[in-house]
């Protein structure tokens, strides 16, 4: 008799993160030794509260949540202890027997990959015949070991058509404007840079691009803004939600409420602050666009490239772990830019938990506000591939599974946790 | 020998007020009494400047145009002086009688009909032999004369696709979470109404929809989403960015920094205020999405339906000018709404110059907080229909036309216009 399956999703939510829950579901299924496929409800919080829902028993056609944004599986952003000997791992691992639970995957982003990790280690440690793996996704693309992260392609391809549409929006005037647009990535430039590939006639629209991996200055910002604006009547911005000054702290420190559990700092404002500072010192027509929460979750303008390698992630990670492998998270290597080919491969999840991969500093221009060809080179083949879902009077049709639960096994556990 | 067309867009940008000028242009060129087609750039400021497109020498096959979004011939908002003895007039038909105009169509809003009316008057006044239409556009749907107004299915299909992303954003976490959405009209709340289509399993997304039609009071607002908030962790709210208070003025007035030359105030920042009040009082978890300039803009987004419409009205304009019909608007008269019948007919632009057509009082609940099941039936057909587009390496294909005039054959003339 077969071992049964969990999957769970975690962290913030993508465009294409449920095309790599189709792609997990579709390889199991064809499996003899997977009986059960089970989705834990809120990531890792789902495992400890023992809230599993039956893939195989939902009335929809599991295939057409891949057109759906966001995690159909909910998520969190839970954190299990350093020290095994924290309750939660006994826990989980009472979940996981009581379950039969013989595969475990586990799809986010470097926080989830600790999670990952970690639970692989104490399986060992114990014992627990077990196979993990972790399938990456995040739009902010800084996972070690893969060459993109799905879910990044189809932001950019949404922020790109942002700018792109917002450009023919300013050019309906012949005003002086400066179009000044805040991109999500807290921690690094990879989302932001990527609003380089826009085009209006052959050429870049954006003209200066500002991220956190170079510091940030009032000064020097209004310096370039103002060459720039000398030449062109209007000129277009990209800043990064995540700048930082010269000591390295988050610029507009002041703004940045609260923390959350793993240390980020709530942001937001730079926009709104520079549109000020910009409309004082340069141009009194400036035009803030803002996509915020769009920017992650516009799978009706997702990218194929993209959505493929989230499909072929999950496909793949239940395949490995049918093979044997344990501790890894697949990975996507990239073979050649043009034609864009690539495959996918294991990467222990040390080399992954917990890191993040900055935005390359050589992709970045000596002026610091642009990046470079190479940098171009390996951003536009994601946000290539046309996504035809499905529409339903007008909009996409998204959906939701059932939150009925499988029966508990086991007493209800209390999690420390605002999922 | 025939006369010359001349065309111009004029007004906010839409998503597929190009499709409006194809039409025409495509209708024009099976004329035989029509020679050259002309198109004047940055609307009535380029009439008066002598700036005009020849369309019938550009590199671009101009039917590519339809998919793009906001004016190709660029916009303004330069209103014509109430007394026929400005200067402008005269010079307006200076430049029609060197240029041989005998066709002229405004394509824009309420203040563009008031445009189009003027001059078809004063045509008549001096006995000028030109047929002067009026094409309708505007996201607002405020016009007078037509059912509905090309370029407004477009933005109400892009905002419930926000809505509705936005909306799968929030289900990602079992989290107490209010999204706020601002929605463009600063006199109307027909886009803000329009917002309540996007369903979830059969139900609508939005709880709760705030329209400039109703006085807005925080006691109320707060009152109202408490309520709907104890019933539920999540809710969506839509106010409109024109919110007005128990006066009549706008709810934030204080931040309508300036006026522009139609006396619309500048407006800005209702949800963010919002946002404020909610979270010191109702959910510390307020995510707020505010499309801005993009829900006039995005044609990647365009509604099928809208677009044709777009189209037709350009197209019909110049067949009725070419029966002779002058001083007239085409607008849409509509048939039935399902299945969505309606064809195109002329209005007098004495009936829909300057004025406001408002939401109607009687479908917007008693409650003053959500929109009747006439206002949904009358807005549901405007936003299906998919246009397929032409994508280039990843982004939606836009074109410019380009920006060169045909030779001046008067003296340089000065208009007060920062267009």
């Amino acid at each position: 008799m077969g071992k049964n399956m969990l999957i769970c999703q975690s962290g913030g939510p993508t465009a294409v993160i449920n095309a790599s829950l189709v792609g997990a579901y579709q390889r199991a299924i064809q499996a003899e030794e997977i009986e059960e496929i089970y989705g834990g409800y809120n990531g890792i919080i789902g495992v400890l509260r023992e809230e599993f829902i039956d893939l195989k028993k939902q009335d929809m056609i599991i295939e057409e949540l891949q057109f759906t944004p966001s995690s159909a599986l909910g998520s969190c952003r839970y954190r299990l202890a350093g020290d095994f000997k924290h309750k939660d791992y006994q826990r989980i691992f009472q979940v996981f027997t009581a379950h039969n639970i013989g595969y475990f995957f586990y799809n986010g982003g470097n926080d989830s990959m600790d999670t990952a990790m970690k639970l692989d280690k104490y399986a060992k440690k114990i014992g627990y015949e077990i196979k993990i793996i972790g399938i990456p996704k995040t739009i902010d693309n800084d996972l070690e070991g893969t060459d993109n992260c799905p879910g990044y392609g189809s932001a950019a391809r949404y922020i790109n058509t942002c700018i792109l549409e917002s450009a023919f929006d300013c050019y309906t005037y012949s005003l002086d404007t400066i179009m000044l647009m805040e991109v999500m990535g807290r921690h690094s430039g990879w989302l932001a840079a990527s609003s380089v590939l826009a085009l209006h006639n052959n050429e870049h629209i954006l003209d200066l691009i500002y991220l956190p991996e170079i510091s940030f200055t009032i000064d020097k910002f209004l310096s370039q803004v103002k060459d720039r604006f000398k030449e062109k009547k209007i000129i277009f911005i990209v800043v990064s939600e995540g700048l930082r000054d010269e000591k390295g702290e988050y610029f507009l420190a002041e703004q940045a409420l609260s923390s959350d559990q793993f240390g980020h700092s709530r942001l937001g404002g730079v926009s709104l602050f520079l549109q000020d500072v910009l409309e004082e010192n340069i141009c009194k027509r400036v035009k803030v666009v803002n996509p915020g929460i769009l920017q992650r979750c516009a799978t009706h303008c997702a990218s194929g490239t993209d959505l493929n390698a989230a499909y072929w992630v999950g496909y793949k990670a239940v395949e490995f772990a049918l093979k044997g492998n344990s501790g890894y998270m697949v990975g996507i290597r990239r073979i050649s830019n043009k034609p864009y080919q690539w495959n996918i491969e294991l990467v222990s999840l040390d080399k992954v938990a917990s890191r993040e991969k900055k935005f390359p500093l050589e992709w970045i221009v000596s002026e610091g506000n642009y990046v470079t060809r190479e940098a171009i080179d390996y951003i536009e083949p994601l946000i290539v591939g046309n996504v035809n879902a499905p529409v339903w009077k007008g909009l996409p049709r998204y959906h939701t599974l059932k939150k009925e639960f499988i029966p508990h096994k086991l007493p209800l556990y209390k999690v420390e946790d605002n999922c």
